[in-house]
């Protein structure tokens, strides 16, 4: 850690802040530039709150030259995590196609979805039993039976599933789910975190809303800190000022993220635009930059049959951005 | 709900839209501009997925004309709500002077600070036991031994006490404490805000890190839809790209909350700005365009005494703010 | 435009304003639905001030159903426009590869890099003679000596010539300039767009810091309305909150702009990420999402040919780049 | 300037960096910690590239310890600038009350706002005669014809006036205008800054749309670099995602403005928030924190009369506004 003290700080307190530093097992090293002096902390800074020291009024700024977290570290950890999911591999050159309807609605919608993107070349299926809505007025997901009903069409299709957990109490249900995702709202409920990193099952943790590239990781940390390796990240959109889409797909989060992790990177299209004919371009952007695998509202109801544009993808829709995308991974080797 | 076609929509996709609207059970006004055909739905449109329909690709956009939130709308109730904790009230004139240290660290530093903050003139008493931390290996908080040296400290002085919830699961500790806080990180813990609707305890809401007015509007409704009525909203700074402050505190959100609904509104300043020299300012700010309270971080500790600039305020410093608080108020009546 | 009135609306006001409407020669069509009363104005509202009504207590909100936007929006022009400079076409399936250093420094440098990058298969070369730097005391640019050696440059290669223009009074400096740069802190100079639009020069018009896509659309509306239709958009990258990236790149923008207008979109990977391994795969991505082209910086000096990672790439690295943006435009199509 | 190497970085390329930067005339002190090495850069470090340097593949991150504005610094200038146009002086404990309509619009108009200003309290007289519109369509202000009006209005009620100039082939309009500003879009159009330097007239320097403090300040040095040393800050609200509110009102940047530079600090609450009635408590909470003055649009056309709300007060609403700010200025004394 660098504490870099202000050129007018008085040597009294510069004295008594080294003190105070040294008290807690510190070494420091003091470099006396032309303008400023810079202390550099030798030892064990994980305790060191940056903020406080940062905020004293002799103190210019703070940087800490190591970065906190561990387990996700590429540094300490530099092969690709491969997160396994009965047959499907994610990572390390593993492609992930999961797709399926926004919210489990019958027995026939989520069977009949599952058989079409299994046709298209999904290889893992979503679909919401537990919705996280802004209004506590609006529907909130059939729960504990939408669970049941996306264990059949497992069962008719093969494939391995996909659905979000929003609550530590909801764990016992989720016993038999293949992958449990973490939200976007979520990605900060560390109790929940910490709860999956005792699960030791494959865990699909959304980016924040609004939260950096910094916090994701060490929501990850949570997860792998309390034991569980199997972590998938998502990047699914940002908050910005964007006028015609909901939210702001930052891709280059992909490519950092890879740098900084190891952890395999799949990327939201669906929720990052919120329109269904944006949902391709923004698919094969993220397979150009070498994403692990893209995560795909795909329906079959008559509404949406009826009109191009919503959300979701048709499964025919599907199927040929399926072959585009395959065809972009192949032309990046 | 006003939904807007677009100009080159075929007819036939414009009927089998109308069709689907009234299959729901709704109106259809149809007006038939000189460039485009405006529909007004009407009827109950609560069940209508706005999102659904404006990602229609003969939908150009789609507009609520009623707003989504009950409980907390004000024109459904134009009085200011009261919030009582003990003898204190909060709303409608009543202004809440909450102070205390980030985190309880000690019997002997909560109780000091306590008492000081109640002789500068705070009338409830916050302590974090549960700290919600970016990363897993900082400090957490003493948990359920913090909330026993917060109660204590409570005795000592008779200020009620407020400090922060993080898990459904944590409940049973939090039954004898004042006021519960909900962290910006767990504003859309839905099943959190669900679970605090049923205890009928005060409930301090904190803006999440960029949510937009109308969600923690929303958030505060899934508190009082389950029964409970005492919510307190806090406005303590909004993800921007500020390059000297840790958040840009948005205190327009003070007055336009205050018109939107009945709730009292209170602002932190202290996790706003991350600075205690900018505390002062920011909270005469607040005062001035009629905030229900203040929420300040007041410490004693020797490095904080050590140095001005730290986050929280000495006590002394917190004193002189009080009086300053209150002649604003007088000066804006 | 649809003006949506608030219940509670006196009906004395409410009169009153339609009566101010129809005095500014508009139709009304009034609707009145079970909540609020909704009133469509017809005929030429582009003189009305939206801000104006929507800030009326009597006003829910306005909405505009027709786009301001003339000149650049496609339901009047459906065509891709294509940009000619030179032999060089941009746009309706041409792709710019621009390339070249961010600043001209010497003679044998520019004609060195632009060599270099024709040799790799760049069709434009861009390199800065105007620099804005956000401090009067950086390098501000050869200038009119820097605009020589383009010159020079284009002359040795054949490659048209990019480069910005920051102010009106040095237009005569730029008449042998092949395409006009407009930054994106001049994005909103209207009165230099309004001179560039009377140029007849291909302009590459960048999307400012934080705008948004219906800025930029004005912005080029500006260029257009006088008597320009060589416009190119090209995304950089928005102000965001970012932590390990200078902005953020917003691909969507690509394919919402295409959907917008008839203009081509290109894309900065360099500006956006600030980071020169990260240009290959945003390069990439924006090639699968369907832009008009790239601008790249690349360099040919000692400190960046000793390190890899600075902003500009190496020439063999773009060399190596190019020929997986072609693989990538073959694979997408 | 302190330059933290990667743990990973070869001591080959380490020293090449090191013998460049010594190549530049600096000074190194090299600095070996237990994870990291860091340099710290001694000497004129103003001309080295700190984004060039960041973004070289051994280097971890760069941190300038100086900053690297002078004149408008209050290091180097510690007491506060008085800014004098005529009689009326802005800083230091003067309070500037600038008021007057949007637009200037007829000789009557604007005359009889600026006597309705003076009565209510107003020392400097607003109004856009060159209005930067987003939309080449929009109304573009009576230009020439608008500055006479206002020096009309000056000669009729004293009060000295403050008007926007949006390009530098305009200036020789401006003579006879008492303050210039400079419009948020234009903040960082350096040429106009480089020639209002040369002008010697008080300068009114928006803040843009999406900028950061540092960036509101380097372009307050390009004026007073080139020899003006009489600029005038203002916030007026900054671009999020706030979804009740035209743009975010920082006011926190006022404490912090005025710790970091000498020169004063004024509020726009109007466009700020773009509605009425959000003007008066967010010009309370403004004088609250410490502003030095406020520029608020007041109008007296009857649209406006006839109904409350609309971004422009009305005069009496001024006049009662200008009563409790004194009150609050006098409160936090």
């Amino acid at each position: 850690m660098i504490v870099v003290l202000k050129k007018e700080a008085s040597k009294a307190k510069e004295e008594q802040l080294i003190e105070w530093l040294k008290g807690m097992g510190l070494g420091i090293h003091i470099s006396v530039g032309e303008y400023q002096t810079v202390l550099g902390l030798i030892g064990d800074t994980s305790k060191v709150d940056m903020d406080l020291i940062g905020s004293l009024d002799i103190v210019d700024s703070v940087k800490r030259v190591t970065d906190t977290f561990k387990c996700v570290n590429r540094q300490f950890h530099p092969d690709d995590t491969v997160v396994k999911v009965g047959d499907v591999k994610i990572g390390g050159g593993n492609f992930a196609m999961i797709a399926g309807p926004c919210s489990v609605e019958s027995e026939s919608q989520i069977v009949e979805v599952a058989k079409a993107v299994k046709e298209a070349g999904a290889n893992l299926l979503r679909g919401g039993a537990f919705k996280p809505r802004t209004s506590p007025y609006d529907f909130q997901g059939l729960k504990a039976e939408g669970l049941e009903l996306l264990k059949i069409a497992r069962k008719e299709t093969g494939l391995p599933i996909v659905t979000e957990i929003m609550s530590v109490s909801d764990l016992p249900l989720f016993e038999d789910v293949d992958v449990l995702q973490v939200g976007a709202r979520n990605m900060q409920n560390f109790d929940l975190l910490k709860e999956l990193g005792a699960t030791g099952k494959p865990i699909l943790l959304k980016r924040g809303l609004a939260n950096t590239l910094k916090e994701l990781l060490m929501s990850a940390e949570y997860i792998m800190a309390s034991g569980n390796e199997q972590v998938i990240l998502c990047e699914r959109g940002i908050r910005t000022y964007s006028d015609y889409m909901r939210n702001t797909l930052d891709l280059s989060a992909v490519p950092m993220l890879h740098e900084l992790s190891h952890l395999p990177v799949i990327v939201d299209p669906s929720h990052a635009t919120g329109i269904a004919r944006m949902v391709p371009p923004m698919a094969l952007s993220a397979a150009a930059c070498g994403a692990d695998g893209l995560i795909i509202e795909v329906h079959n109801d008559p509404i949406h049959a009826l009109c191009d544009g919503a959300q979701s993808l048709r499964p025919e829709e599907y199927a040929e951005l399926v072959v585009k995308v395959n065809a972009v991974r192949e032309a990046i080797k």
